[in-house]
């Protein structure tokens, strides 16, 4: 059996994904988007982790309002058995911050030598003995001390990546020459052509001192920045499962990427040549890829009826849909928002969100169901003075103690057994019960069930924006 | 001021018009569609009929399954001030037969030269005061015995329509030397340039008794059924507001319009030929020609954000839509079915609805919100063991008193003020109120209020469909 060193897989867990919407928004983004096989791209990724390290240790870092999702997702991955812990970002800062955070942890935690295996939470890859092979070619090289990253073979000019050119052989793998930003289309093709160049995929492997060492030599500000913040963080709230940093000092670094602010500069840089498939799922098109082709070219998910339709992909998460005389259309069809796209426009999808966006429309943003760290909310439907929510309440899960000024509420269990709080009283509900909590009376919604607790809400009052909440309690720090 | 004859207008409400679904389906066909100024066109049709009947006196010829909601709109077209009486039909069987009974119920009622003025509840026409014009010249004709047809100018070859042929003049418009069914585009081209031919518009006027003295030359197997449908009607359950028709005779009815039935054959067939605007709004793009192009020929309605789109009608109720790069499509969105047809292949919806209902996607004939007697019910969610409904109960109106078996209900109250019968007990519920309605027992809602009263309904049980009800006393005729 082949033996590995330590190897810590670092999942970075950022981008909000824009040019998948409407499935990823700003509070759903694209590494939690489920493909067709019900699985995300988070919990794929975790799973690809989780082969290589055989102590079951995983480090994510993310922001903060991810991480209950992230949580989720590495359990899902895991069933409950994984180590993972999770670095919390107060806001985005691209991946040079990122990952210097994560090179201190690592050396404090697995010592200096540990290696640390970079992945992006939102690609996929789905020949795990391939990459399994390449992790373990990359680790030999890191362990001579290279900054090791993963290239792509490139299959099409794609403008939309970096290249990175291959020079001299060296282990299983290549030193690199140089680091190209995105080329034009022209520069691509000559790439394409030489055939020595490979896309960047932004995945690596190093030991976390090679890594802290190269910084201080070419990146000192983000190194010192990263110190300071990693100690002003000593100081702050933190558990046994995650370490949320310092906002002040996180605020100092600039928004910059690690092949930007490393890679295109360090000498001790080598390149793994990918045998592995991948896709970094940057388009409709290519989830569309995912899915066989009908025999006119179109791939359908959901209740479709197509008439004279070629070259199309239509997915439907609820709705009936009927499509006439369409080519080379993307229609993705969600509760509250829908995209109809020409296949060769699909990089405007993102200039659409940001339409939606500035003209206040929720959907460009927020799914009707909102994840939370107890489960999650559906609204059904909100009218004048009433608002209508199906709640689900994960297994031994608890809301907050909350009270609201301006709303009543009506509980209907549908399914499950809810343990209610309200003021003084404590009480069970099971299925097909009710209840009514009066506006200005405490209450809090438990399931201390083994089984999911699912519960119909009808809010009336005056006012029914989120908003109107007073936490007296929270398990999730939240008061 | 002109002094009219008396006419009887009669408004024909039949056909599903599937060309315009999913807005238009089998429980909410074209005529009670809405256009975008939310007056849907049988109610237009009401309005234009009640400015030619000084007497307020309307009557319509629809099936059962629509007569309150014809009511309803007449009750809105007028103001609760037409005499409106309801032909009620057991099912569909084209024009002849609906024509043949009213004729015999105008002449019954009205005496035998009353004017009949025969009307599509579906069709659209704006131009009120050249309508009336043409009805005058109509009724001129129609009091010498004339049965009088309204031509259109044709302004294309349209194959759709069936055309008529001008002969010599007579009064203010033409003897009719022959009708012609829907004709091939080469002949309808050489019609137009011919210029002596009308597109058959459907509307008619003529005297009762010239009607059925016609018919009883040319279609008296029709005269016949008529005749005894109507003797046998007479002892079946009927109201001062309707009549229902006996369907073991009217079951003996040809399906047969009467173009082909009388028209076709008549010698006293003279036309009027119109000088208003009109449309059968027969598609899509009739609906979306009703509003104005903004600059890229782009007719919007609903939140839509546009990337590169040309010659598109996007209409959306509640949804978001993003679209890029299109052209010349029609987007109709509605809560549970979409529509995207290419504008040159809209004849081809009628043929996604067979499909759709034949795959057995409720979609494709009923919406997610229904009409009732007493106002509609909306379902917002249905899931296992339970549905979530929203009723809106019109003022004044009440349910049937019921009972389901196998699922409880749990009833809120977010507007208005109800009346609710629970076995003996008889209670109100205001606003922000709730009850339980336990399986197994016999109750009933109503709006005793002036307002309309709001619901949200929670079942829950082993089985929600909508057939779980034993009526035991309704207003409506539904026990």
């Amino acid at each position: 059996m082949t033996q590995y060193p330590t190897i810590i897989p670092v999942i970075l867990s950022g981008g909000a994904g824009t040019r998948l919407w409407p499935i990823s928004r700003e509070g759903h983004p694209k590494p939690f988007m489920k493909l067709h096989d019900q699985q995300s791209l988070i919990e794929k990724t975790y799973r690809r982790a989780l082969a290589i390290a055989h102590n079951q240790s995983v480090l994510t870092i993310t922001k903060r309002d991810y991480y209950f999702a992230c949580k989720d997702e590495l359990n899902h991955a895991s069933d409950h058995k994984a180590n993972g812990f999770f670095l919390l970002e107060p806001f985005g800062r691209n991946t040079a911050p990122a990952i210097a955070l994560a090179a201190l942890y690592v050396a404090e935690q697995f010592g200096e030598n540990a290696l640390m295996l970079v992945l992006a939470s939102d690609h996929l890859i789905q020949n795990q003995l391939e990459f399994n092979q390449a992790v373990q070619d990359a680790s030999a090289l890191a362990q001579q001390g290279y900054l090791v990253t993963f290239g792509i073979k490139p299959t099409a000019p794609e403008t939309g990546f970096g290249y990175i050119e291959a020079g001299s052989a060296i282990g299983a793998g290549f030193k690199v020459q140089r680091f190209v930003e995105k080329p034009s289309l022209e520069i691509a093709k000559q790439y394409l052509a030489a055939g020595n160049y490979s896309w960047n995929s932004g995945m690596f492997c190093f030991s976390a001192t090679s890594l802290l060492t190269e910084m201080v030599l070419h990146a000192p500000d983000i190194f010192n920045v990263a110190k300071e913040c990693y100690q002003a963080t000593q100081a702050c709230k933190n558990t046994e499962l995650f370490v949320e940093f310092d906002a002040d000092s996180f605020s100092r670094f600039n928004d910059v990427s690690i092949d930007y602010a490393l890679m295109e500069k360090s000498e001790r840089v080598a390149m793994i040549q990918a045998t592995f498939d991948w896709s970094d799922i940057g388009s409709w098109d290519a989830v569309a890829g995912l899915l066989p082709a009908d025999s006119n070219g179109n791939r359908l998910n959901g209740d479709i009826a197509v008439l004279n339709v070629n070259d199309c992909f239509i997915h439907s998460s609820s709705r009936v849909i009927g499509a006439i005389g369409l080519e080379h259309l993307i229609v993705v069809d969600t509760p509250d928002a829908l995209l109809i796209a020409n296949r060769a426009q699909l990089q405007d999808v993102k200039h659409i969100v940001t339409r939606l966006k500035s003209d206040g429309h929720e959907a460009a943003t927020t799914h009707k169901t909102v994840l939370r760290p107890w489960g999650s909310y559906t609204v059904l439907e909100e009218g004048e003075r009433f608002k209508i929510k199906r709640l689900q309440v994960n297994s031994g899960c608890s809301l907050s103690l909350q009270m609201h000024y301006h709303r009543s509420e009506h509980w209907v269990v549908v399914s499950g057994t809810a343990k209610v709080v309200l003021d003084d009283r404590e009480f069970l509900l099971n299925t097909n019960e009710s209840t009514f909590i009066p506006a200005g009376h405490r209450h809090r919604l438990a399931n201390p069930g083994i089984m999911n607790l699912v519960m119909i809400e009808v809010q009336s009052g005056d006012y029914v924006g989120e908003d109107d909440i007073v936490r007296f309690e929270d398990t999730y720090g939240r008061v």
